[in-house]
């Protein structure tokens, strides 16, 4: 078998259940408020799949994140099916809530007729409040009664909390004569700086991938994508990217093919990660922050991050102001080699600080370009060759009201 | 002589020019657009005085932060005269930058008499805009003209950029028979973590200090005060703080004498660095961190940071959402050791959380303490005994149409 080639990989509409024997559920279990939003999540393999999976790196660890770790330990890697709530992250709340998150994978266990390690539970929402389990309990069955192989979009729209709309991707790929499927969903609008650990999202894939290779697969994608956003700096208690691989192409994974799945994975990753920066919680626009010219490629990465998360870089970017002088002060401060007098900023094509010196006089034409939704901004340190890239979106009043107003 | 005593120290209204023989002056130098504001103060000691500052650590240095670092290292440490002007910050501005704040200290120190070296530089404003020199050639002679020992709140106006007050401050004290006062004033609203470095602010004392002393002063009152607040977890390119000594009381300062006076220094930058915080661009509360509990001094100091910097914990607050999840989640990410089964959080003395377990049934309680202006937050980390305090303001839409509309 010939090692396939990048070009064969083709990303598609489509989410969590367009990989063969996936199917998934979005139901209202009454743990949001609003009667009848879509609340519960049910997605199932028909056959155990090998699963991995990313979780936060926040101290102050929610218990589905603990429980899905544990059972992820016992069963090996090998999962049936994941049971996700929003509306209640299930966080900070003691020994009830590990009961609750343990319960919540048993009721589903019960349901797939599996071992209750081979499932995953994960939730998002208010940190602190109990997660009934008798809202649950009600829930399962209609979710487990709802469960089809065209339902992945109704998945994506329950694990939703101040998302504004639902984030799905999917990626299609031919190895070794059979084609194979990678998709996924992903939630997260606000506390979203996933950094070395991941945000609220699923895949899966029917490729038969060993779990050592699944588990670089999902890392690498992981850095380069999850942990190169931010909306806001901030890293949930919840955080977690799991992915499951069912084999129902029946085709394998090997060292040959890793690089193009690898890819794939990475796509799905990617359009997911973006999907959450342009739905950042009061976000109009997505901005890519290019950082080049970095002593090495973590001053790059910490140096485009600090950029990401600066509240005057993103307000200025918001009201169209090509306030570049904020940038050069972000990047004096981030702690990493700069070198004023070799530095550079750009946005989009337009260059309004080169080699020390402003070029005020193309401030109208950076002005203009800013109006767009997407926005490229370029910042070169002056300081040695390595580059990172990262994504935001703006700051924008919208923030502010959503955030004050959460609970209330 | 006795050592003085802690009781003896007054804070009392006044500014940079209740110290004796220190005169300054506010007036309009057409630097602002709008016609006739206050951007151009001068302060300046009728004998020479002992001067020191601590200047911003960002690595993108204004032109004044250049200069003055050179004139108080060509001096001796011996100044006669501050210049500063608002409007414009002189940072990024190339060679023709340095010239402009060297030119703005050689006018001075013409009317002043002085060499040019004992005047120092300072400027605020919008980065990356060429300072034009003849409007402070032209203003130079209007501000000497109109300087007087009682124009210090002038100056304080004249320094301004968004700030919605000026910030003045002062403490008297006896030393030996002899009473001697410190003054000072600050501005800053936007912009505003300053780390290591500092912020723009200036201080004056009467006491005779010798260099070593005022340095030691100056350092030890700016790291609790100064560097201990953020509104925005920006670090300025032109922050300073300079604290200019003219012995003018006849009363002069040392060893047996340092612990009183150090402390008059520090409650002058304590009460200008709160200024700072109340009048934070968009601000309606002033915040004040408590981290307790921690491993170490330093991790205290970063978890506090961290909380004060937080998007989410800042709108919360500004919403009055006793959200105390956020809190937690912050702490957790924060890098330093947390234990959450340890861990309490407080807002005034209701206990919101304590060993690992909720009190929702005091968030009422606490939504009405988070309706005052002045809130305390209190985070144990449940990691050790070590402690430290930050204080920052709440995040409102108000901060967000500021700076997208800064230059606009």
């Amino acid at each position: 078998m010939s090692t396939p080639a990048l070009e064969a990989l083709e990303v598609i509409s489509g989410g969590i259940t367009t990989p063969k024997s996936f199917r998934a559920a979005g139901v209202s279990a009454g743990i949001k408020a609003r009667e009848g939003a879509l609340d519960l999540a049910l997605i199932v393999s028909d056959r155990p799949a090998t699963a991995v999976a990313v979780f936060t790196i926040n101290r102050a660890q929610a218990a589905p994140v603990i429980v899905s770790r544990d059972h992820l330990a016992r069963s090996g890697g090998l999962a049936r099916a994941i049971i996700v709530n929003s509306g209640c992250a299930n966080a900070c709340t003691a020994d009830e809530g590990l009961q609750t998150a343990t319960a919540m994978a048993a009721e589903t266990a019960r349901l797939v007729d599996c071992p209750a390690e081979q499932v995953l539970v994960a939730s998002t929402g208010v940190i602190g409040v109990a997660l009934d389990i008798e809202k649950i309990r009600r829930g399962l069955p209609k979710a487990w009664a709802s469960l089809a192989s065209d339902q992945g979009a109704n998945a994506a729209q329950a694990i939703m909390t101040t998302d504004p709309f639902p984030k799905e991707a999917a990626a299609r790929l031919t190895i070794g004569g059979r084609e194979i499927t990678v998709g996924g969903m992903a939630k997260g609008s606000g506390m979203i700086e996933p950094m070395m650990a991941t945000m609220l999202a699923f895949l899966t894939t029917d490729a038969a991938v060993p779990k050592p290779l699944l588990d670089r697969a999902l890392r690498d994608a992981v850095n380069d994508t999850f942990n190169a956003i931010t909306v806001d700096g901030e890293c949930s208690t919840n955080d977690c990217v799991m992915l499951l691989a069912n084999g129902a192409s029946g085709a394998a994974i090997d060292e040959s093919s890793y690089d193009v799945f690898a890819h794939a994975v990475r796509a799905v990753c990617l359009r997911l990660a973006l999907g959450i920066v342009r739905g950042g919680e009061g976000a109009t626009k997505l901005i890519t922050i290019n950082v080049t010219g970095a002593a090495a490629p973590e001053e790059a990465r910490r140096a485009a991050k600090a950029i990401a998360n600066s509240p005057l870089v993103k307000t200025a970017v918001h009201g169209g102001d090509p306030n570049w002088g904020r940038l050069i002060a972000v990047a004096g401060r981030a702690g990493v080699a700069f070198e004023l007098s070799r530095a550079a900023v750009t946005m989009g094509t337009t260059v309004l600080f080169e080699k020390g010196r402003p070029h005020d006089e193309k401030a109208p034409e950076a002005a203009a370009y800013l109006k767009h939704n997407d926005i490229l901004i370029g910042v070169d340190l002056g300081a040695g060759t390595a580059a990172a890239t990262v994504w935001t979106c703006d700051l924008s009043a919208e923030y502010v009201r959503i955030n004050a107003e959460y609970r209330t």
